[in-house]
């Protein structure tokens, strides 16, 4: 028998379960959450197998340890579960940032740092919580991992085996490079998404513009309708990243408004085309990727 | 029977025509464009009745005159048609942009442009030409016109009547009115879509970053994707609207930038939550709307 503790086991956690179990049934898995009826919920689904009453004996009993919550509580959990590790535990979380909590993991952990292999499924869903977890989740998904040099081999060999037996496609990067590819690709279209909707709504006469917003619009602030928390958190998370890109962007945007103010049909046109190049280009890609499973 | 005479008869076009003749069948549709293959291609699908060989006398005969065509080409056509308008001629257009064309109509026009009556219909989709053109598309949506002072009521009544006949739901604004708005929830996101994505083509490791975008990034780039000619010409059609609306949302960028860079939790979180109430609220009524047909 393998155990996994799952802290969260909602979407992203719950589907890991749903999908070690479905590929191995020798699978035990464990959960932990500050929602009691969460996790209640993920055991009548049978995502869990057990819901952990005690943290010392849960924690201890562990072959993996999965900390799928938001970002802000990953640090803490570290510091909870530190005293109980027993010397073969692997310990792993699903963070959108990373640099933050491979800076904290060696203080907060001490010699356990070394078990420890901070991770990022790159997957996710409209939905959250226990009822959206699915065994299929992690299907042709990229997952992230960004062991350090201090990183037991062991225990990267336990994650990244038990990440390609969800059927995902494991990575491995910097904790940097991780969080300067996720700030440009995901964190920074949600603050412009954010931004936007915000900036809108503050006007007295908002109704009057959303009134007539379509669907370019329903697609291009979709994102700015997640969790503020999460979200908050993340940006704190990953701001120095976070800071370099808004940089760039502010600047290709200073450059754009020049050629609106100059009438240069031809500066925004070169923009534009590029611009739409490459993210047709992105878009077959993505189709033809789908297409070869 | 009506005689409407259609310029371009693609999505836009070719959809209102087939729209008029479903809701009544003395509508005759000629049909008038730069491109050949395309006439014959909407005469074939039954959109067009008749391809126009002689410019002069398809205006002279027709009730209607719809320009379909991208902005730039409106200005020019409506110099083409001007010597052969009889005198009951109703002439409109589908432009996305009102306040320039208003500008030069009169000078264009003479006294025939108290019977133009420039319109937006709020409907598109990712297809383009007489192959995605549907009797269906403007049913429940947005059809915004923008008569002036010295405009008919009768011509008016007749492209309201017109419009209605199809399913959309007309709307009356001013030009500048109907810029602003469009500035703020239509072109001004293409321009923030265009300038994220080429910002990120522009690196020399663009292709590291492009691996890891995932379904939120795919959303809010959506409109990236789009036509870099016609979006060069309605940002330039409608560059002052969307200068200041550009102001706008680098002031709201800037703003956000400070609360990221002091670490401000709580400016962060009341920008995210406001956003995502508005984008939620905004979701919901749009179910709401659609619930309601």
């Amino acid at each position: 028998m393998k155990k996994l503790l799952v802290f969260g086991a909602g979407l992203i956690g719950g589907s890991l379960a749903l999908a070690l179990k479905a590929a191995d049934a020798s699978w035990h898995v464990t959960g932990l959450g500050r929602s009691g009826d969460s996790l209640q919920e993920a055991l009548k689904l049978g995502i869990i197998d057990e819901a952990a009453t005690d943290l010392a004996s849960a924690v201890s009993a562990a072959d993996i340890i999965m900390i799928a919550t938001p970002v802000a509580q990953i640090m803490p959990i570290l510091g909870q579960i530190a005293p109980f590790l027993n010397r073969r535990t692997v310990i792993t979380d699903a963070g959108s940032t990373k640099a933050d909590i491979a800076a904290q993991a060696q203080q907060i952990l001490g010699d356990a740092a070394s078990r420890f292999v901070p991770g990022h499924p790159i997957a996710g869903a409209e939905k959250s919580g226990p009822t959206a977890a699915q065994a299929s989740l992690y299907q042709q998904k990229n997952v992230v991992l960004t062991p350090g040099s201090h990183t037991d081999d062991d225990a990267i060999t336990a994650v990244r085996a038990m990440w390609l037996s969800t059927g995902a496609i494991v990575r491995e990067m910097s904790p940097d490079a991780h969080d300067t590819i996720f700030a440009a690709v995901s964190h920074l279209p949600h603050l412009l998404a954010f931004a936007l909707v915000d900036e809108l709504a503050s006007r007295p006469d908002a109704n009057q513009f959303f009134e007539f917003a379509a669907s370019g619009f329903r697609d291009f602030t979709r994102i700015a309708g997640s969790s503020p928390e999460m979200w908050r958190d993340i940006s704190l998370a990953n701001r120095m990243a976070l800071l370099q890109e808004l940089d760039h962007y502010q600047q290709a945007l200073a450059k754009l408004r020049q050629h609106l103010e100059q009438g240069d049909a031809a500066g925004l046109q070169a923009i534009f085309e590029r611009a739409s190049h490459a993210r047709n280009d992105w878009a077959q890609q993505q189709v033809s990727a789908s297409w070869k499973n």
